[in-house]
């Protein structure tokens, strides 16, 4: 029998992957059957089980590989020294994600609503599926602490009260984030640059009282 | 046969509505079956259909009254001229709709993920509900009106640079709201303290570049 090539194998899964990405972003999870997800991608159920024996499997990995594509995004616009402010970040780091969607190359590459409508899939999901929700927690959880190092440096350079703890500021941000692909998958109709502009007024507010 | 009363009749109503509230917020819209709905309210299937014959239009009432409940909130939180500050108005806000849960006074009440979890659900079912879909659009943009004309009084009485729109700051703020009702719902861990630190902190950034 021929050996089949580890690029063969990795294109097939990204093949399956897409395919699922889609089909789930258009129906959610619990209305796509796997007969759906068969038909999108193209392969046989024979040949879709080799790599993923169920839909939970299949949404774990899709799942996996969106908090790897948030973090990706953030490490990229989080590079600089120091961090650029978070009007900056934030936009930056959403583009990104929002550009490259969940697809690779495949058909449906580059559409802005994938993501998001995939994340609020994953997130409801999590109420019924404790597996996927410790994934999701501990995503969640590393992503808080590269952000809280940047909050940090914000304060180290003067740029924010010092007396506000870091890690609460980061998670303000994550959730700016959060709620930003919330409003995304709902209506799909928000630009980044409108988060850009809302923080920036943010920013720009007379500072109350002390924490 | 004996007139039943509107007070009877609303009772029935609300005990349905908390029944079905805790039933998906254990288990989610599409795992809950009607069974599992009916035996949570403690009635009959008959006497369930008199007020609402399918899933969906138990969801579309969730739906409706959880949107009732946060823009209550925020009414409450903003009936001050001026408005309070950001950091001041979403924690109120947030604080008054995790506190009061979605049920009346039935057990589980005061219940700080019941609200929560139930929004996520909300959200994510409405990629296929158009109807559920339209009902929170329109939800949005009733309250997203009313943030911007919050946002108008801050930047009227001076307290945020009036060059960015208010619409977007608005926004915003909406987003901050859904991401920490998101973080809730994912790791029920927050506290709207947290929101209200972080808020400050982002408040007292150097302003970057003008919008």
């Amino acid at each position: 029998m021929a050996r089949v090539s580890q690029e063969h194998l990795d294109a097939r899964r990204r093949q399956i992957l897409d395919g699922a990405t889609r089909c789930f972003s258009r129906h959610g999870f619990h209305s796509a059957s796997m007969q759906d997800v068969l038909r999108e991608v193209g392969l046989s159920a024979g040949a879709v089980y080799r790599y993923f024996t169920s839909k939970d499997e299949l949404i774990a990995a899709i799942a996996t590989e969106a908090l790897a594509t948030v973090r990706a995004a953030f490490e990229r616009a989080a590079a600089e020294h120091p961090p650029p402010l978070p009007d900056v970040l934030l936009t930056q780091t959403l583009g990104d994600v929002l550009a490259g969607g969940l697809l690779g190359d495949g058909p449906g590459a580059g559409d802005e609503l994938e993501f998001p409508r995939v994340a609020l899939q994953v997130w409801a999901e999590t109420l019924r599926n404790p597996e996927l929700a410790k994934a999701l927690r501990q995503g969640f959880d590393e992503m808080h602490e590269a952000w809280s190092a940047v909050v940090g440096a914000y304060q180290e350079a003067g740029l924010m009260r010092a007396d506000v703890p870091a890690d609460r500021v980061a998670r303000t941000l994550m959730a700016l984030a959060q709620g930003f692909i919330a409003q995304q998958a709902l209506f799909g109709d928000v630009e980044v640059d409108q988060l850009r502009d809302g923080l920036r007024g943010l920013m720009s507010m007379t500072e109350p009282g002390t924490a």
